[in-house]
Parts: C-alpha cells; sequence; structure tokens
C-alpha cells in the first residue's frame, strides 16, 4: 500500500492510500489511527503532495552505511553505525525548493532509503524490526559538504532548512532489502548503488538506533547514501529514484529575500 | 516569572506559575496559550515537577563555548558557534534518574544556561533576540565522553535517553548576562563559570542558529559549560545551580532489565 500525505487547494493536510490514478482518502493520520478508508476519492492528479510524515521527533540519519561512498569521504569511523540527526524543521515534501543557503562550498544530494518508523520503539531485536516500521520512502540527505568539514560535527551542514525532501509516498510493503538507489541532477546519472550493499542492513540500524534513543511513530531513518560524485547548483533538479518507489523530484535554488 | 509543568498523582501535565510556596495553574501551555492563570493554586511541595518544556522540534546545543572548556577538550573548532543537536526523547525533568547505558569510557556532565524559545524564529537579527526568547532554565548536557570521540558525530553520545535533564522552571524575566553555574557531584564542585564569560553570547547564539534552522516555540538551546573535570557514576547525584534559577537535581544509575 501507498500511503500518501497532501492537499487541496492549499487546505489542510490530508491522508490518501493510492488506488490506481485515485487517492482514497484516509480518516487521519494512518500513523496514530490506523489505515481508515473513507467514501472519498481524489485524483492522484488534482492532490499537491506534501512530505509524507513530518517527524514528531527526529530524523536519524546513518553515516557511511556503503562501502565505496565510506571510500569516498575518506572516512574512517567507529565500529558501529554512525548515526546522527536532522532536525524536523529541515523536511520538505516532493517538488519543494532546496534553499541552498550562503555558506561556503558544495552543496550535494545524498540519495537513501528511508525507514519510516510506526510504533515506540525502545531496544527492539534486530528481528523484531517489522514490528516498529510503518513503511519505507525515498529521502535527499541533502549536505553542505565543506561545512561538514568546517565544523566537524554534521549537524548544521546537514540540518539546514529544507535539507531534508521526503516522499513522495511512504510503501508499507515493499521488501527493502534489494532495491536500485538511482541519483540523478538534471537527468545526469550521478549516484547509484543497491540497498543490498548496505553495510547495517535494516534489521541492525533498527536494533542500533532504538537502543541509544526511543524512536517515535513518524520519527525517520535514512539508511546512507550509496557511492557516487558531484554536487548542484541554483536552477538545477535533483531526482531520486528507488525502484517500487517512485522518484523524489526537488528543485534547489539559492536563499534570497523572499525565503523567509 | 518562575513557569513549571507539573503533575499532580501522576495526573496529566499541567502548567503553573511560583507564587511565593505556592504555583497558580494555568489554562493550559504558556508558550501556545500565553501566562493565563487559573483560580486553581497548588502547593508547590505537592507538585511533581517536570521537565518545564518537551521540544516538538529540537535541542540544540553550543559546543565549546568557554574558552577554558575548549581549551580541556583540545578542540580547535570552526570559526563559528558549533552548534549540534540533542533529540526531544533524551528529556527528563528534576529529579528524574540519568540512566547510563552499557557504554565505553566516561559519562559526564554539562551543567548549562538553557534558553526556551518562545516563537517561529527564522533569520533572527542579534538585537532582537528578546522577541523570540520565553525565557530560560537549567539544562545538563549529559554526554558519553568516550563515545564522543569514538564516533567523531556526538549525536549519539549527547543523545542517550535520558541525557537533557532540563529544569526546574522556566524563568521569563531574568537577565542572562552574568549568572554563575555551578556543577556538583554528590555535593562536591565540579564545574564552574559564568555566563559573562560566553564565547558567543546569547544573541548572537540566536542568530546563528536562526540562519541555519526555523527555531520552534518550546525548543531549548544550550549555550555551552563552562570548565572543569570528571564524570559521574552509578548512585551518584548531579546538582546543577544557576544564580535565579535554583537547582537542577538527578540521580544517576545504571540501566537494568527494568528500564523499557
Amino acid at each position: 500500500m501507498k500511503v500518501a500525505r497532501f492537499s487541496l487547494e492549499g487546505g489542510e493536510p490530508l491522508f490518501g492510500v493510492v488506488d490506481g490514478e485515485d487517492l482514497v482518502v484516509l480518516s487521519g493520520d494512518p500513523l496514530f489511527h490506523g489505515i481508515n478508508p473513507t467514501e472519498q476519492r481524489v485524483p492522484l492528479a488534482k492532490a499537491h503532495l506534501l512530505a509524507p510524515v513530518i517527524p514528531r521527533s527526529k530524523v536519524v540519519c546513518v553515516g557511511m552505511n556503503y562501502a565505496e561512498h565510506k571510500a569516498d569521504m575518506a572516512h574512517e569511523g567507529p565500529d558501529n553505525p554512525l548515526i546522527f540527526l536532522k532536525p524536523n524543521t529541515a523536511v520538505i515534501g516532493p517538488g519543494d525548493p532546496i534553499i541552498i543557503p550562503p555558506v561556503e562550498g558544495r552543496i550535494v544530494h545524498e540519495g537513501e532509503l528511508a525507514i519510516v518508523i510506526g510504533a515506540v520503539a525502545k531496544r527492539v531485536k534486530a528481528e523484531d524490526w517489522r514490528d516498529v516500521v510503518f513503511g519505507f520512502t525515498i529521502a535527499n540527505d541533502v549536505s553542505a559538504r565543506d561545512v561538514m568539514f568546517a565544523d566537524g560535527q554534521w549537524a548544521r551542514a546537514k540540518g539546514y532548512d529544507t535539507f531534508c525532501p521526503l516522499g513522495p509516498f511512504i510503501d508499507t510493503e515493499i521488501d527493502p532489502s534489494n532495491l536500485m538507489i538511482e541519483t540523478f541532477v538534471d537527468g545526469e546519472l550521478r549516484r547509484k548503488g543497491s540497498t543490498k550493499d548496505l553495510i547495517y542492513g535494516i534489521p541492525e540500524i533498527i536494533e542500533f538506533a532504538s537502543d541509544v534513543w526511543t524512536l517515535l511513530p513518524g520519527d525517520v531513518i535514512c539508511t546512507g547514501t550509496p557511492s557516487g560524485t558531484g554536487g548542484f547548483v541554483d536552477g538545477q533538479t535533483i531526482d531520486i529514484t528507488i525502484e517500487g518507489l517512485g522518484t523524489l523530484s526537488n528543485p534547489a535554488k539559492n536563499r534570497d529575500d523572499r525565503d523567509y
């Protein structure tokens, strides 16, 4: 099942499930009220898709989780998943612009498979991971690469407003173990890799992260980016495609005085 | 005015304002409903104080913001405030136990002045900082010091559940520019310093942080810890006193199988 969060003509966010060319509208947020369809149907083409979830607590990211990307970054890293945080204020939806702040150096895309947590999760065993996962979506872990190195800590470089595009849908049924992730800038392939090459797989990530902090329904875990190169600049569009999950597409623009 | 969040006999959280030996109960969360007193009064001694705020978005911390502490940590750091995040799931209240997870190395206290944001704040100028601040409280930026170094990123080492004690009250009127901060372990002074020695003061922190991410009402900014040494272990109690803000006291205990 593919779950969407959307608005109609600028109204309040609604939730729906994809059924062919339509969205079947749900009675409320499925993370808190279950998947309860109403009689209402909306043509998908008329829905303005929003970020499929806004975490109440946190976006957890796993860094250096593909061997080739780890080598690209010349990063040693610890003998455990390297986890860090992005704030929920960084989340945007499909089609929303990534606003490039006036910082030194490159802004890069990191196309990733994202886990959406569906239950309060504390010290979950790897084999029980499915009990606490609502579904999967696509994330772009946008990063001001040179700010990462200058600060040492990555919270700022990866936490700017708009630096966490999510969407377009949450798939509640997909098998995440071998999905190809491709990132394109203006149609040109820049990153590619399969989730089968994750150093730490979904079960291990859930076990590790839920031992550190309580995961709440709606929390998102970005599982890491495959290898690749290049960044993006004002005016370009970043498309991330994951098999079975569709494409998350966002234009990029420099911050200007209207971006308040 | 000193604002408390509290419960009575395990009931739902309430909000109140300190008046002598009593709390005057408020009609709702003052961050969202203003300070509206009701007729109800509760003896302070009967109230179970909770964390005075649970951030809807983030706890921002400023690292290495006192020159002596920066030297202690042998940290170069960037030419700007070094900011990082703790998740809201780490927040606990006065008297709640800090649960020490089974990790390698020292667990340390970092007593800090914490800013509680009172308005949506984006690109606020330093001179306008008062417009977006609700008040001030005490924070303990608990840190698994050796995990910080092992991971490189600090999100895990500083983000474990219970690693962000806050309280006891939010003071809406205090002048934060010259407040002595003292941290004690079992009554022994371990850290001491005044906010007059902050490298980046409150106005500069607000300007910098609100340029990176939108701050939301209830977000907390921990302004950094003064110099000092030593950690704490199971069975000890950590008291942080800030002039005019009272004392935040939390016992520490090792995680056990009941801590689910």
